[in-house]
């Protein structure tokens, strides 16, 4: 599909950056949280690292499938509505010309002054379909190799993340004295994260490592308050 | 912005959809994976429900303010970009004009046919800007209110669905026993979701059904291993 080069490139480095976050973000603040949330409530770090564990092993499993099927089916969108654009350029080309036409008219440009455009770009099938593809439906041609490695990089980022919450509960026999030594390492990772993460998406970096920061915190309280409550 | 209405139309659904299937299919998966996980390595309820419940606080408020964020940063995407385009519009006009002139030539376009259209689309600062925003830049102008609304959504589709498998729990004093009824409930649910999902979202819905399965039992069977080894 004939684009600019540099929006392809922004668009790609975009989704690996993405899944990383959506990896990490999720496997640095769940498994910090559930594993919080049950020191709160029983001071045994084999059993917190057991569900800690079995969260990550889950959690890293949902999300990487989670991501390789958004893909798949961005995918599978896509092809299908680029066939219904083909169909439709064969079988009504009338109503077709008269879509683009009113594209242009949406940007008040009179039928007149479009008309050699369109007359143009519905004079090959292709160049007409690329055209609707991407301004009526506002649809990017997805990379058919995108989704394998969506599910790696998002699965990948949250076992990475998940590790770092768990790792006090690996090496301290107290669940107690472990959650102090986690909360800090986990909030220190959740700031530099959300530090890097907003240098790379384009938002400020410190009041992003603020937001990644009362993320975790808010969902590791929740889940703390609510083991409390019930055990 | 002036698009078609239909395509706006397309995409809000979309959007409220997209949350609630980000929302319950993590919330189906990842609560039922640790709690089956744990019913591996520790045959007692009440643990397993503790758990399963700091599980689901700390995963849909992650999963909301995460999908609130996600949202927030596209708007100010959107907003930092047309600001870029106004400011280039503004003040590197004739690399701007090149630039409408070198999409139409991507799809073919002669200078001389695109030339009436580049006139009239650069005769009017805001008709330009809204005309780089989707065209060259690809991005559509998101719902102001869309982040509140996205991350209540998602919250909410995680909690109805991690009630789902922890309910026997509550119910069942054996963990064991429990699983049995958790995993054929959760199995039921994910698949009546999946189908449903797949209505939605235009795939073919046994086979979404299928893959919804496919994903949770996995998830469930790697955390129940991994619970297994350690224990």
């Amino acid at each position: 599909m004939p684009t600019p080069s540099h929006v392809e490139k922004h668009f790609t480095a975009g989704e690996v950056v993405r899944d990383i976050v959506i990896g990490m973000s999720d496997g640095l603040t769940v498994p910090f949280a559930l594993a919080a949330g049950l020191s709160g409530a029983i001071d045994n770090s084999a059993v917190v690292v057991t569900a800690g564990l079995a969260e990550v092993a889950a959690g890293s499993i949902a999300m990487g499938l989670g991501g390789y099927l958004a893909a798949r089916s961005d995918a599978e969108h896509y092809a299908s509505e680029r066939e219904r654009e083909v169909r439709e350029v064969a079988e009504k080309p009338g109503a077709e010309v008269a879509e683009v036409t009113a594209i242009f008219e949406a940007y008040g440009l009179s039928r007149e002054a479009s008309a050699p455009v369109v007359a143009a770009l519905t004079s090959s099938p292709k160049v007409w379909v690329d055209f609707m593809m991407r301004f009526e439906l506002g649809l990017e041609e997805p990379d058919p190799r995108r989704a394998g490695r969506s599910a790696l990089t998002i699965a990948g980022s949250y076992v990475a993340g998940g590790l770092v919450p768990l790792a006090p509960y690996l090496l301290i026999g107290s669940a107690r004295t472990a959650l102090g030594v986690s909360t800090g390492t986990t909030l220190v990772a959740l700031a530099v994260f959300g530090f890097v993460k907003g240098h790379f998406t384009g938002s400020r970096p410190w009041r992003s490592a603020l937001q990644t920061v009362l993320i975790g915190s808010l969902a590791a309280g929740a889940a703390f308050a609510i083991a409390r409550a019930i055990a």
